[in-house]
Formats: structure tokens, sequence, C-alpha cells
């Protein structure tokens, strides 16, 4: 595979979040010239949402998505996924990411919470479309099943969308489901219309948390530039989205230098 | 569901590996009226596999499996699998289980990684055919991919077994797919001859560690039950192996308070 397309490059807010503030980190991505940024609504909240998004627009920089809608399977998931759209649509973003949620309070029951999720998606959907904001449902690793999402596939995800029509799409985060023996078959399935947004870090060996131990591009075992191919074969052309959650590393450095390093590693190992 | 079978239940060494050598957990487990004992490779040669034999038969122990073969992407696995599958004959063990091998070392490559694994089971199927021992592929959770198992999911596993023909199924160990989607269905077309083995354990919330942090059944999220369900449903009628692997917890109490617990929470909630 040839490098990417260094304009591809986008943050994730999460990475640095630790060391800046929003309003840090769009400068930061100006500074650094990383054209995407996808900030997490509680750093968005805590700046207020008109000055994210101003601050935004006079740097001139994207917003592939908005972090996040979802946990159907919490309370007050209408209202709160309602304002999650109104967000996206404020600050321009081109889809919402949809972390949809663990296991129901109290339940052991996977195919209640799943349906429960499944229907609370059918609910926003309308909502969405109507603000013109794309759903990408992000299937987050099957660790997480129980806490933070019971869709772990791609297929489960597309499965969904397949019922839903129009205006929904997934999310592709390499950590998620690098692991996957039908990764390649569901990107191909996804096609361009569906994936909406490609997440990238790495896997570390070993992995010392289930959360917050991602590993830096080219610092793990996931064959990044393969699954690229895939998802660029696949007809997409958007961001590619640096997401480390990184407790015991990343979290800890020169937020300066997490920058340079990522753009570095975009190019190199990814 | 009723309550299952206490004759049933069988116990896998590692779950008091930390406390006792396997003389004394054949012991124990004929003391406590357990009545199946799957032994680890490494616990058998420390014992003595005549020793160990002879221990396990005059307490009147079935062994529904040992453990384990596999690990092909490791070097020596011709060897290390047909040593394997001599131990489970001299142990009249009724399967030897595979714990496949993570990636090829120093590799990415999943898809390299995974076809030397099908071929490295391709390679001593007859082996083990001509020693009445039937390979039980189990599928290890998508978070062990890179260091211990490639294979993760019942599906990829069964799809291998459809190659591959007579002598091989599948472990279903609850804690590796617990999370799958495709659960019931796969074990519906596993069915009765395939499901070679049923391990229980629970998955806790939170989990503190990527591999030893088990939790004791009922302590966690896992519909024990409705999985028993779907396995009994397909026709399974073997043992319900208990391996819980408890850096933080069960290896560090009483092996006796542990076997109890067992025998209690595979009668309430397995």
């Amino acid at each position: 595979m040839p490098p990417p397309d260094p304009q591809r490059l986008s943050l994730n807010t999460a990475t640095v979040r630790k060391q800046w503030q929003l309003a840090q980190i769009i400068e930061g991505c100006a500074r650094h010239g990383i054209r995407g940024i996808s900030p997490w609504r509680d750093q968005v909240a805590e700046m207020g949402l008109k000055q994210a998004r101003s601050s935004i627009r006079s740097n001139d920089l994207t917003v592939p998505s908005l972090c996040r809608g979802g946990f159907f399977t919490a309370k007050n998931w209408l209202d709160d996924n309602r304002r999650a759209i109104e967000e996206a649509h404020a600050l321009g973003a081109q889809c919402l990411v949809l972390v949809v949620g663990g296991l129901l309070e109290g339940s052991k029951d996977l195919s209640l919470s799943r349906n429960r999720i499944n229907e609370g998606i059918a609910t926003i959907l309308p909502e969405a479309r109507k603000a013109g904001i794309p759903l990408a449902i992000e299937p987050l690793h099957p660790m997480q099943a129980a806490e933070r999402a019971c869709i772990n596939t791609l297929e489960q995800a597309l499965d969904i969308c397949d019922q839903l029509g129009a205006g929904i799409g997934v999310a592709v985060d390499v950590y998620h489901v690098w692991w996957d023996p039908k990764l390649e078959t569901q990107i191909k399935r996804a096609g361009k219309q569906r994936i909406l947004a490609y997440h990238i870090c790495d896997w570390l060996v070993p992995t010392r948390d289930l959360l917050n131990d991602r590993g830096m591009m080219g610092d793990g075992v996931i064959d990044l530039p393969r699954i690229r191919g895939w998802v660029e074969g696949a007809g997409y052309a958007g961001f590619h989205e640096a997401e480390i959650f990184s407790e015991l590393d990343w979290w800890r450095r020169d937020p300066d230098e997490v920058l340079r390093t990522i753009k570095d590693r975009h190019q190199r190992a990814s």
C-alpha cells in the first residue's frame, strides 16, 4: 500500500483529552496541519457549542463525526440522542457516532438489550435524517459487550442497517474489529455508502487494560495498511481518525509530541 | 431451566492450580464428589503420566478432556501435538482441547497465521483419529487473538470442522463466546456430534485483566442457564467443566472452599 493522503488524517479529541481542553485541541490540529477533528460531546459542552463551532470553522477544520450518541440501554436515551443530533448538526459533523450501550441495568439478557438498542436506533433515525446527520453504528470489541456496546461485529451492525434503510451506516474502528475473520467480507458488504467513519490506532501486546490501553499506529499487531486497503477498496474516501485511549502512555505525554507522532505514524504505519 | 445434573459437573484443574498439585486436585474432586476432571498437561507431567492415570482411575473420575494441544503457530507444534494426543489416549480423555495459537512470531498477518493453524489441525487430525481422540477446537475470546488463538468464533471453528470431516468438533467455553450474536445459531449448527466440551465460569463487570480475571458462575453477567439450554437443546449430554482463571480472587482462596462454591453455583447459577 502507498502511504495515505496526509489530508485524510483527523484527530479524535479523546486522544489528548487528559492534557488539553477542546479549544487547545482545535488550535493544536490547526498548528500541526491536521485537517479533521472529531470532538466528544462533553468537551463541546465544556467549551460551549457556539464557541466550539466558531473556533472549528475559523480554523477551517472538518468535523468527520461527533462522539457520541447511543447508550440506548440507559435512562434518558431519547432526549440525549436528540441533543446529540442537534449538536452534530450545529457543528456541521458528517455523522454522529453511536456507541450503542451495554446490557440493560441489572440484566443478563443480551437478546433483550440488543432488541432495545435496535428499537432505539429505529426511533431516532427519522430525526437524524431530518437533520441531515447520518448515524454511524460503531461495533465495539466483544470485551466491551457488557458495559459499553452489545453490537460487537460489523456483520451485526450491517444487519441492523439492512433493516433500517437510508441514513445509517457504520464506523469501522480497527481496534474493535481487527480480529474478525469476516472483516474483509463485511467491509465489502458495507460499501462506500455505509462506511461513515474509519478509526485507527493499534492493539498492543500485551494489552494491560480493557478500555484505555490502545496503542499508537505501528506499535501493535494490527495490519493497518491491509485494512485501509479493504476500506478504500470498498470506496471509502473519508478521514482516517486517530483515536487512542491510553492511560499508561499517550495521555501522559506532551500533546504536541502526540500529534507529531500521529502524523508520522499515519504516513509510515497506517 | 431446571438445575443441571450434579453428576455432570467437572473441574478444569487450572481452577485451583495455584493452591494444589494434580494429586491433591484428584483427591479433592473425589472428596467433593466432582465426577469429572480435565487436567493440564504441565500438571500431568509434574505428577507423572502413569501416576496421574492410575490415581484418576482409582478415584473413579472421568477425564472429559485434556488441556491442551494446539499452538500451531509456535515452533515444535507437530511433536508437541503428537505427544498431547498420546497423553490424552493414555489418560482415557474424551477429547483433546486445542488452543490453536496466536499470530505467527513477529507477524501481523492474521490470514497467514490462520492458514497455518488450519494446516496444523489437518496434519494432526489423522493421528488423533487413529488414537481415538476427538479434537476440540476452542474458539477463544477476540481479546486473545494476538497471543493465544486466532480462532475466535464458533462459526469460524465450525467452518474448519466442515472442511475436515470426522473426529473434530468444538469446545464451547461461555467466557469466550457469550457475547456472540450468532451463538445460539452456531450451537445449533454444531450439534450433538461436534460439541465435545462445555466450559463454564462468568464474565465479571468490570474485568480487570484480559486473561486471569474470570468470575465464579453467578458472579458476572453471562446468562448461563440460557446457554446451557442451547447446548443441551443441541443434544449435548457431556460434562459442565468449571474453568476459572482468577489471579485476584479464587486462586487466593482455600481450594476446598473453591470446590464447594463451584458445586453450589453449578446447581444455583449455571
